[in-house]
C-alpha cells in the first residue's frame, strides 16, 4: 500500500508530490494533464520568483522538478475513490487501481465557457477567465465581462482601474452583493447589459467586437478588446464527491491546514473552497497537504 | 491615505505586494530585509519552478518583480502600529508614519538559536533550522537534532527515512506526542540524550561533531555531518500583539482566508499560526491576504 496517491497534477498536485517525495513518502501521481488550467495561461506575471512566464513553461518546470525526484505522472484520470482497510482504492479510467493510506485530492476545476464561436479562437487573444490575473494587460482599452456574480462583479472593479470602459453583459439580473454592485451601477465608466448574453466573438488576430443579444432578441455589436468569461466555474469532484464534504459551489470543504471531513482525504488547489484560484497559492496549499498528510501518516498505524 | 501597509518583505510580504500593486492599489511596504529568512537558506530545492535556487537569489528574484511594478521596498522597521479613524497608522523606527485603510502583516519569525560556538560559523554547513527543507542533502550520514518538542521530533522522523543515524539533544524530557515519541524510542536508527544540551559544534569546512552536555556536567563528543535544531521560534509580533488576536506560541491567529479578528488587518506567512513555514506556502498565503484585503477595500466605504 502506497502512503498517498496525489489525483492531478497541476501547481497543487505538482506541489504535493515534491513535498510528499522529499519526505521520503511511497507515492503515485496521477493526471491526464501535467498543469492543469495554468497550461491555458499564455503569461502568468504573478508567480513570485518569475517576472514572466507562460503556464506551459511553468508547468514543464514542475514536471522537470518531479523527475528529479524520479517521479513520473501516471497519465490517466481517476473515476473513482473508496474506502478500505487501512486507507483508500483509487480506480482510474484506465483500469489502473492504486491503494494507498491516504490521499490528495487536487483535481482542479474547469472554467465554465460562454460555448459561442470566437471563444475558443481567441483564448489568450482577448478572451481571459481572469481579471486578476490579465487584467493589466488591457490597460486603456475598453472591454468586456460577461456574468452576473459576485466574481463577476469583483472582475468589474477590477477592471474600472485599468481599462477604459467596461461593459457588464448579466444573462438576467446583476445579483452580486449590494455594496460591489452600487460601486458598478454608479460608475461613469461602466455600462451594464441586464438580460443579455453574448452571442458572437469577432476579431482578426485579437478579439475587436462582440456580438450581444437582448431577451427580446435584437443584437448590438460592441467594440472591445477583452473579454472577461466570470460565468463560474465546475470543480472536478466526480469522482470523489459522495466522499467528502462539498459546498454550494462543488468545492471540497478543507481547514486551513488541508483537510477533508475525511480523515487521511487532504485536498488543495482550484478544487477547493479557497476562493483564490490561482497558481501560487495552489503550489502553497499543495506543499501544506502534503505536510497535512505526512502529520496524519506518522500518526496513524500503518 | 494608502489601500494597503505591507510590513514585511519575505516571500509573503512580497507577494502581497506583487498582487496588492496588480489590482492597481496604493500601497507601502516597509521591511529592514528583502527576502527575511529565506535569505538564510542556502538552497531551495522545494519552491515549484525551481529545481534549486539559494534563498538569496529567490528574495532578489522577487525584488527585481517588485520593482517592475514601480514598487520599492522602504527599508525600516515598523514598531507600532494603532487605530485610526478609517484605518490604521503604522510607526517606523525611522520615524516615518503611514497610514492605510488596511495593513497587511507579513514580519515573519526567527528560529530560536542554540547560542553556542561554531553555531553561526556553520549555518547551511550543517547547521539547519529546518529538515523539511535540507533534510535530504544529509542522505546516509549520522546527524542530530536539537529539541524535545513535535517540531523536533518530527524532524527526527523526517531524518529517520534519511540519515544513517540520528541523535535527539533533548533539554529536559522528550515532550512531542506519545504517537510520535513511541516511534522514536523504539526505532533503533535513533539515540535520545534526555537532560543535555549542545555545548559546542566542531568541524573544518563542514560540522564533524558536537559535544553535549548532561545535567551533571559530563560531556560526550558526537561524530555528526548535521545538526539541526529545532527549539522553537518567536513570531516577530511585537509591533502588533495588543491589536490582533496570538496563540500561545505568540503567532497571529488566521482564518483560510488570512484574516485576523481585527477587520482591515490581514496576516500571512511565518509571523501566523499556520504551521507550515515554507517559502511556497508564505507566497501563496501573502497573495491570499492581499486579495481579501483587496475585497476588504473594495466593500467598505472610503
Amino acid at each position: 500500500m502506497l502512503d498517498i496517491v496525489i489525483i492531478g497534477a497541476g501547481p497543487a498536485g505538482m506541489t504535493s508530490a515534491i513535498y510528499g517525495r522529499r519526505k521520503g513518502l511511497s507515492l503515485a501521481v496521477i493526471s491526464d494533464s501535467a498543469g492543469g488550467q495554468m497550461r491555458r495561461s499564455a503569461n502568468i506575471e504573478n508567480y513570485p520568483g518569475f517576472d514572466a512566464i507562460t503556464g506551459s513553461e511553468l508547468a514543464d518546470k514542475m514536471k522537470e522538478q518531479l523527475k528529479h525526484l524520479d517521479l513520473e505522472i501516471t497519465t490517466d484520470r481517476v473515476n473513482n475513490v473508496e474506502k478500505i482497510t487501512g486507507g483508500f482504492a483509487s480506480k482510474t479510467e484506465g483500469g489502473k487501481r492504486f491503494e494507498s493510506r491516504s490521499v490528495i485530492v487536487a483535481a482542479g476545476a474547469h472554467w465554465r465557457e460562454l460555448e459561442v464561436q470566437g471563444e475558443k479562437e481567441y483564448l489568450n487573444k482577448g478572451i481571459s477567465f481572469c481579471s486578476t490575473c490579465d487584467g493589466p494587460l488591457y490597460a486603456g482599452m475598453d472591454v468586456a465581462v460577461v456574468g452576473g456574480g459576485n466574481c463577476a462583479a469583483e472582475s468589474v472593479i477590477d477592471l474600472i482601474r485599468i481599462a477604459n470602459k467596461v461593459y457588464m453583459i448579466v444573462r438576467h439580473q446583476l445579483k452580486a452583493d449590494k455594496m460591489i454592485t452600487d460601486q458598478i451601477r454608479s460608475n461613469p465608466k461602466v455600462t451594464v447589459f441586464e438580460n443579455h448574453t453574448v452571442s458572437l466573438i469577432n476579431g482578426k488576430d485579437f478579439v475587436e467586437s462582440i456580438e450581444i443579444k437582448s431577451k427580446s432578441g435584437e443584437t448590438k455589436t460592441l467594440a472591445v478588446g477583452g473579454v472577461f468569461v466570470e460565468i463560474g466555474h465546475d470543480p472536478n469532484t466526480t469522482f470523489i464527491k459522495n466522499l467528502v464534504r462539498i459546498n454550494n459551489h462543488g468545492e471540497i470543504i478543507i481547514d486551513g491546514l488541508c483537510n477533508t471531513n475525511v480523515p487521511g482525504i487532504f485536498a488543495c488547489g482550484d478544487i477547493t473552497d479557497v476562493p483564490q484560484k490561482q497558481a501560487i497559492v495552489a503550489a502553497g496549499e499543495g506543499a501544506k497537504a502534503a505536510m497535512s498528510a505526512y502529520t496524519y501518516l506518522t500518526r496513524t498505524k500503518k
